[in-house]
């Protein structure tokens, strides 16, 4: 299901052991953009797809496809893989308590997934760990027309 | 498709003109998990169910309702409101590499949706103000037997 | 399947014999938005609702729903209507050729739907008269980040 | 996913790096029907096919294959790239209100997608640039027996 | 499921024992496309509402509905009524044959759903008499651009 | 998707440059059931296969396979492509006034997909050729036990 | 779910505590046939109608509704009820198996479900009783045209 | 779509042009059963297997695999082949009705798809011949605890 | 969603203030075959029935439906329901091993949902409570004929 | 459908005819857990996949792919093999049951699929052996914030 270079460059990333936190390091880009780079979800420019395939001692000709826009969209349409489907069930049980309190605060519009950062930080905490997602969308509003 | 009891609590806070973020001062808890309780979504305690049915200037005998384990999940299961729909898009787009992040930070395991929290904030920007959304749960190792 | 709001006044604007073409001059605003306010897809505010309502010969308490921020979307996964089909199947079959050119155009990103507006046309013409239909969408590049 | 002869002729297209605007000129056919003929979603004649064919810098024997009358539709019930659910998104949200406002300019019938134009244009903007997508279809009238 | 006119009409039609065929010649149209008409999957003018409804022996009022251009489509995804499936089984065996023969000997396009007529005719037969149905559409041809 | 002999044999086809309508006169069967034959949809026997393969000029091993009763059945729940959609739409819009018409006229059972002929003949029209297509099918009872 | 009628018959089948075995003897007709009636998938003539509608005790005017063509079909694409998923199971493990047998004996073909009988019987067994399921449905082989 | 041994048998029957029938014979297993074992939808113990792979002249290397647990379950949800879909259409139209005769005849309870048989036989009838099947499961009572 | 009786025996249980632990014993059945009663998935015996509706303080008319056979099945393809999802999870990420191990232990045939007993215990453990959920059903091998 | 290193891993296992049982006691973990890395629905370490690829007498460069977090869930969104759709029925019929009984009990919250063992027990039966499958999974109750 994955892209050939997909599974080209996570064997690679393997081969290496090099993580998605030192790969931000050297692209000076954040590790889930990058992750989403390396799964044909979002496109490099050229200096950034020619790091990235240097950091994991692949040769230059993978660097050209990365710089593409690629169709979008992985998974089934409801995800079956536990960690994935958290989030599709936090929308299940959240998603209309977040739209009312988004339209409170901000009228009527969504949140961009476009103009958009998504953060994952490991927060310690002696009752365990936890995973903290931080995600930035413009809120753009309805035109009218 | 809303439960009659969320109707009643969004017409009555419509009527009242009030905002979640004031109910987030009058109850003390976060404005996302007291609009999870009018949507059916989460359950109250006696108290906090009290102080939300008496905020609302609603008759007490609503706030039973609201203390009982509701069967969660509202809505398509792809959804069609965008504003919801973008937060699925999120998931098809940047799900495999949020995976791929968090099994290189914790391991094999999943982010938990039950030990959960969820703020939105209005983040001020001159180029568009921005939503924030924080998501934070337990990581939970998988289990080996 | 529509909410109440819409059949009254859909049944009203047939009473008075009005055309969405005459709502655009009273109200100052696109037929199109118009018809989308009509049937619960956008939001007016409180003078463009007033005006709808009143050119409607409704009473004034209709008004206020048509300033909320609805639950957006309507109909089948896949549209039975014919006309509204064939907007599906353009997209079946020129979807990817748009997203092709759309590239070619302007790099990666999406047209909004959001800071959007469409418009309809009759172009008369001898061989049988034509339906332009014109859409304009802000250009979203994907942000990285 | 994708036909051979796309892939093909796709990966030609980026080797010259010719844009489908370039092709618009040479084939004197409008660079969404080009896209669409390579998408095997439209059919060429043998003088079409035979200049993009050369355009591209391919060997005649692919043009052949351009002329046939291909399957129509691509991609999954509801798309799941960005892009293209837009548009998928418009017609579950505007897809009654476009109905209603067809029906009351033109009557009982629907607007052709096969006697059918579509044209992608750029709308530079300081606000951040639009995209322009204008279709015009033959409105049909529903025949009467 | 049925909207709640045809359900009248059709009650009105079984009391006052009357025929499709005995419709058609009082409407001057043929008996499909007036039992389209009462399931509100055609419009009639005025005239044709009238009598209509006359032959039933209704009142007037239910005249102006059947003028109206309808939300079209009826019924499940895949019909689960032995009678319409067997329509759906011939498309799903004999659809791609079908495509093959009109492209041998028209193009390519499609057969109109819209400038379209339908017969019924029985004919008789000693080894069982059988059922004729009759389609008959204009052919469309892609249009290039 | 379409079976290898179906490819081979439409690929012959098209060198041959023999339509459907030749082939009905070379094996004295519809070209409609041929097609179908051929997408491997219905069986011939062995004389029927032999002078099918003879004609494309195949060798006679792919006789046998035309033989075989198959497992029926081709394409998606809902067809995508264009032609064959407008089949499916018709039983979606004249679905229910058909089933009425037809118990009308025979009673209750239904038509038979199986003691079933199909014909697609041109009608010339100076207003745009059209396509007729011609069904006729066993009427069934319903039995009673 | 149920029609109304069937929901009454039901209930006054339960009230006069009579079972379909006896109904069987009463009508002449067999029990699962007599069922089918009920569930509004069977038409019967005035005659049967009148006689189950006496045997259950019930006001002549139900007979009438029993005696039309009703629109067939029940229950879920895949049945959720474990009695009814079984036989939906038996066709998904021994349905090709079925089908091999069937055309082995018979050629191209299928058992009509039109011209079809069903019976059910119970077998006394010391290892415990068994359900025997008859089915008998005419062959009908495909017509070549 | 079918496993490869399963391929492989078939071919093989085709080859040695030996029906069902007697295979029944040569194993004294039904034929349906033996089908079931060819489609991989049973297991045979090793001599079943030994004796059927003899018969259809295969080396005893094949003869292993069809000893061993199959995943069971063929084909789409709803089967789209005239044949076998007249069996779940008997499921759609009868089912119900089938479920209240057998609850009415033996209680809560539903009949065992495992210990379970299934026969055809061919009925000669001068009306055309009937395929008859027949299925007897154990009825399992609902056990409660 | 939920049929009429289980509403009025839930909302009598909550009144009542009692738990399914206190209808244990007091029916002498398992508090989850009880619960299954209440929710009409399961047919209670006259006794039994009575018995619960004496516990829960309803009239007796309420007991007779308690012991029909109901039709079983309730929610969603997909239950999105977070503690009822983890079960479906569970056969999505363990379900393939457990076949397996069955079939190890047991050979080919599947454990029986109905002759099959299901409880629920609480285990108490420091670092958190334990759900423990214990199901045994009867081994049925598959039947060779 | 399986991946690659399962089909090997079986298919060892098989040759050496090894039973999970035998497997457990190697490795000192449960035999669903050891099944379930096999799968690839569990990771091991390295310690634990080097004795599992000795014990099937598979070269050590098998090993390294058990330790890598895969992504999980396998086979159709409703189950087709009858084993495993037992499983899916129990929670269909059993599910909203379970639900009840274990908030009684636990309050709101659910039991962990992830802290959570799944265990296999033959109970031998004179009227025919049981499986017994114990869930063990933490109970999580709603974190509310």
């Amino acid at each position: 299901m994955l892209p050939e270079v997909t599974q080209k460059l996570l064997a690679a990333k393997k081969e290496k052991n090099i993580s998605f936190a030192e790969l931000e390091k050297i692209l000076g880009r954040d590790e889930v953009w990058i992750a989403a780079v390396i799964y044909r979800q979002a496109s490099a420019d050229e200096s950034e797809a020619n790091k990235l395939i240097e950091a994991l001692g692949l040769p230059p000709i993978f660097a050209k496809e990365l710089t593409e826009c690629p169709l979008k969209g992985l998974g089934p349409v409801v995800p079956t893989d536990p960690l994935i489907y958290r989030f599709y069930e936090i929308m299940q049980v959240y998603g209309m308590p977040l739209k009312a309190v988004i339209h409170d605060k901000f009228g009527d519009g969504i949140m961009s997934a476009i103009d958009f950062t998504l953060d994952v930080e490991k927060e310690e905490d002696p009752k365990g760990d936890r995973v903290k997602v931080i995600m930035s969308g413009k809120f753009l509003p309805y035109k009218k027309w």
